[in-house]
């Protein structure tokens, strides 16, 4: 079907000849034995006893539609941000809500301006939208270039997105940059921050975007998810925090209260219910990125800074090479797969017993190469 | 917000001031006590035992995301349908196949056809995609045109919706009369049959759509739920069957294998694995659905004919009064929602105990009315 694109009027000349892409395929290896999954930026722990339990619980009630406004998952999130409840909207995880925060705002043809690299869905999103994008690379570092991102904006865009921490960079932006972003961004343009990685930023001392993005006129919304440091990223869920209701409305509109599955607001809750075994989530992850930071430094690797639940590094050699041989070994790790960086790989942090087999192999395939 | 619509053009021009819609959520008194859920085509029974111990027993691993592509339930359902695999893209329910299915044919301007009335949500979804619809009204025993429907399709005509069976009117398409839109729709216009009540359908006797659009030589695509026969609403679960790859693909692109939870494919695959289950389902609905439309030929109504777990029918009143009256009472049923249905209500086949309720209401609320 590759040559089928002139075959297929019937499908938007924007969506012809897709290639589906399924990061998370498993290889049939992968269905039996032990694999370190360090691909995909997933909690290595399971929910808490305390979300497993009220999920379980639910199991037999999925008979039913769940009020699809997520009420009491709406008001606690409201009370927690200081957002005001009609502001908020829920989607299946960051990538449905990254998506419809483009859908929104962004005609076909229409200009925004993102930064490159940023976590590969988001290519994917510019193109469904069909949206004329002004890329603007990231500093050497792997940070965003506030400067020229907001040089980069004229009366004709409609968006800027920023993320912070961003992915697959893995560093958030300073107090000083986003109040730069919040003040200095026109208030024409929609500034979409995703914040995916919000509560390992926190933990590592980093600013809260929303208390700064909330001086803003102009109008702004947040992206945020229970997939990461919630440990439920099989379950789907995510959140926008908008400026006002007609942006939470225009979202809720184009998924229609039926997106979210009825085990998410209860485990959710549940997850909120629980604040210490999210502290252990961040502390554990913060002790296996020093280890891995650590290791890679006793290659003569120099990783980039994190302060999220991964860690990007620039290899002596290609890092699809070197992901598929670790992928003989058991260990899935993640490429960049952006043209210019075909040498940097991306290592989510896993249990004390991942970190190690990830070392030793890359100790062994660094040398095979030499 | 109501006045906001010009200040905020940062808000594409067909989503401004769109007021939210949520016909799932629950009003204070119906969280106490015992409510009669007739309003959103629900499975009144739990799901089957199995798929229940499947999905507690899967709670402890939603950390990690998903296989999204479904391996195992795509394979599973290309055996039940003879679809190939790569043909099969999954949805959080009907909702997002069909505003997909639409997405990725039908830009902002162009042109399809759809039956009204039709399920309130597809409006929506044409509003979204800013599609330029042409309406063919429904025969007045609530089947579809089909003579109309094709007479509509002209050049421009991207795409033709079919639902079958249809809702809120409850009746199928016979096999002549799918053969007839199959053979008559010209192979440049993409055709979308929905499916949702597709088990009901089968179970009353009604022929299945795909073994006859198969013989199709132009594109076209049929949605498919487990919310309905499969107790499964909750979960978000949905499958569209497709000619080609292409038109998977592209469906799979807008939704980037992201979308759907991790206990759909565990609850999906024990689901069919107990197709006794099913069956009693089903059974227990034709059960209600005879005396429902009994109940109400005994109160000298005409409900229109359905082979669904739903009945409309038309009142010597307000539909939304009755509505109002029943929700009074505990009782929740919908109404069509459409210009020139106002008299029409749909009730969703409950347990016994809801559909003596329902006709004890109906008969009082009437009453009160002469």
């Amino acid at each position: 079907m590759a040559e089928g694109g002139t075959h297929t009027p019937y499908i938007r000349a924007n969506l012809r000849d897709m290639a589906p892409w399924n990061p998370t395929a498993a290889i049939p290896s992968e269905h039996t034995g032990r694999v370190h999954r360090m691909d995909l930026n997933e909690c290595p722990y399971p929910p808490s006893p305390v979300v497993v339990a009220a999920m379980r619980d639910f199991a037999d009630k999925v008979n039913r539609y769940p009020d699809g406004g997520l009420p009491r998952l709406t008001s606690r999130i409201s009370e927690r941000t200081g957002v005001p409840a009609s502001c908020i909207a829920w989607g299946t995880g960051s990538t449905e809500l990254l998506s419809n925060a483009v859908r929104i705002s962004v005609a076909p043809g229409e200009r925004l301006v993102a930064p490159t690299p940023l976590w590969r869905r988001f290519e994917g999103v510019f193109r469904i939208v069909d949206a004329d994008v002004r890329h603007v690379a990231n500093r050497p570092d792997g940070g965003l270039d506030v400067a020229a991102l907001i040089e980069a904006v004229d009366e004709t865009t409609k968006m800027l997105v920023c993320v912070t921490p961003n992915n697959p960079t893995g560093m958030a932006l300073t107090a000083e940059e986003i109040a730069d972003i919040v003040e200095r961004t026109p208030d024409h343009v929609l500034l979409f921050i995703d914040e995916a990685y919000h509560e390992f930023a926190v933990h590592a001392g980093f600013p809260d975007a929303l208390s700064i993005i909330k001086r803003r006129k102009g109008p702004w919304l947040i992206t945020r998810t229970f997939s990461k440091a919630y440990a439920l990223a099989g379950a789907r869920l995510g959140y926008v925090l908008c400026s006002e209701d007609a942006i939470a409305n225009a979202l809720k509109g184009v998924t229609s209260t039926f997106n979210v599955s009825a085990f998410c607001e209860v485990a959710a809750l549940a997850a909120l219910d629980d604040p210490d075994y999210t502290t252990f989530i961040l502390d554990k992850n913060s002790e296996e990125r020093t280890r891995l930071m650590e290791g890679m430094r006793a290659l003569q690797l120099a990783p980039l800074p994190s302060v999220t639940n991964f860690v990007s590094v620039r290899l002596p050699m290609d890092g699809s090479k070197v992901a598929a041989a670790m992928r003989e070994r058991g260990i899935r790790i993640a490429t960049w797969g952006e043209p210019g960086y075909e040498d940097y790989i991306r290592v989510s942090m896993g249990l004390p017993e991942d970190t190690d087999a990830f070392l030793v192999a890359l100790r062994e395939i660094l040398n095979a190469s030499d």
